[in-house]
């Protein structure tokens, strides 16, 4: 029997969820409080998986559309479900209502799991009868296109939920990977943050253009980045591996960490000169389109590393 | 008529240049002061050549390598040579007496580049009678796959040899970037530590294992930063631009930014257990050969990237 999901929430995230889940033959039931919403939901997701099947990620859109259901009662929508998937507002009060009224509608063993960006698990569950089965379940945007999801428990999550959480993930073809502990931001937020501080640091103090910036990681760090990864990578950039590399540029990295100044790399000043340059590069109208042929980028390169993967 | 172009050090980095030249139509001196080293050049610089071939990369063995010549007297090495790339060892006084012999045999406006990743040019330049037209051209490894090339001058550059070197890059089919004033490591090694010590550190802490830090970057992170950079991803990920983007995620990362500790990322405990974690995954034995598939995945991105650009 295939697991029954309930997504909480249909924007953007919500329906990228059904499709992931769908997609690998799980029954979804969608929910939104807002009917409307739920309206313009069904032509939203065939939109995207057409762009799916034309990219020959997926080979029919029919049998995923026939397995999403969308319903705005929340107790008739999570009937007979066995994971919810919760995707409301990133506002820790809005949460714990959701959390509470949740808990009053599943199975004692449902597992809820929240799409959060930032906040930690514990924040929005600790007042919950059983918070034991709640967790974070974070994916990059959007998910049937970048497979990345941090599962990251608070201190009362139940071993039992997050090897549930991690084997569905895994069944829905994403690949999960595990916070031991919480932290704010998790582990691909922190990572984008460490190296977005720098980037910012070196546009605003003249160092580099942002159009440069952006060129040393598309055409230099990300490309072996984006099938390694930077422990890999650098392990297999010394003749004896990683301990090696690290005796010969620790230091140098070390200076990078120690020169780091302490203001704020996020302000306003540097956020309308970095928007001047962008702006100048791409108008503001020409936005959406970028995004389109962003997801076209992506859905190519998923393209050619299953291509790549099956050699 | 096509340059002629002197490089200095047949290791590694030596050869790899030289394949980026000849491979455009320009002649390559390769010189290195072991005659002994010059004597597998060839077949080292021939294997390269078939594994791009093979890969679809250039469409021809013979013509490249019946440009390479290779030479043990500096001065033969350098007649008539119009660009210098220097490959000698990552050592302030080696650099200087290299660049003081260069410049007795060279012409007065020949420009001289170093491939050096952490020295700025004014250390190992500044004193030349012309140290104008000196400056760093940093190549990520190897530069045949990996187009990125950060050009670095020094205070006292020119902006003719500058321009030279931009341009010579871009008829050699890599991607130059300005360094616009010298910072030690330049700008990729500098977002490489950022990203680096904040990781050494997640896994040091016990948030995370390598396997999974490496798996956010090569499933979720490094996806998008693979054809695009971190700014514009960034700019396209909020719907009014990087503005918006700041408004809503720089205090994330802002927190992110100060919560970081001052203590050692690179100390031999966390190394120890890195290298650790790595043998165990890949044991020293697999390093050589994970390399050679680093390289074929390379060679497939680059290929696949120049298929969709051209459609």
């Amino acid at each position: 029997m295939t697991a029954c999901i309930g997504i909480i929430g249909a924007g953007l995230i919500g329906r990228a969820w059904a499709i992931v889940f769908a997609r690998s033959g799980m029954s979804v039931c969608l929910y939104d409080v807002d009917a409307s919403a739920l309206g313009q939901v069904r032509d939203g997701i065939r939109q995207s998986l057409q762009d799916l099947l034309q990219a020959d990620l997926i080979e029919d859109i029919e049998a995923p559309l026939s397995l999403i259901q969308t319903e705005n009662d929340l107790a008739h929508a999570m009937r007979g479900v066995e994971y919810v998937q919760e995707c409301g507002p990133e506002d820790i009060d809005a949460k714990r209502r959701i959390y509470s009224e949740l808990e009053s509608v599943v199975a004692i063993d449902t597992v809820l799991a929240s799409s959060t960006s930032g906040i930690a698990a514990s924040r929005f569950t600790n007042h919950l009868k059983h918070p034991e089965r709640c967790l974070v379940a974070h994916p990059v945007n959007p998910p049937y296109l970048i497979p990345l999801v941090e599962v990251a428990p608070s201190p009362d999550t139940s071993e039992a939920a997050v090897n549930r959480t991690m084997q569905l993930m895994e069944q829905a073809q994403q690949t999960p990977i595990l916070v031991r502990k919480e932290v704010q931001g998790f582990i691909l937020n922190r990572l984008q943050g460490a190296l977005l501080n720098e980037a910012l640091r070196l546009f605003r103090d003249g160092y580099v253009s942002a159009e440069d910036l952006d060129k040393t990681v598309k055409h230099g760090l990300g490309l072996r980045w984006s099938f390694m990864g930077p422990f890999e990578t650098i392990d297999l950039n010394a003749p004896n591996g990683v301990v090696d590399y690290g005796q010969r540029y620790g230091p140098l990295y070390r200076d990078v960490d120690r020169q780091r100044s302490d203001d704020d790399p996020w302000d306003t000043a540097t956020l309308a000169a970095l928007g001047q340059e962008r702006r100048s590069q791409l108008p503001s109208e020409g936005l959406a389109e970028r995004q389109a042929w962003r997801d076209r980028r992506l859905m190519a390169l998923m393209a050619h590393q299953r291509h790549i993967d099956t050699k």
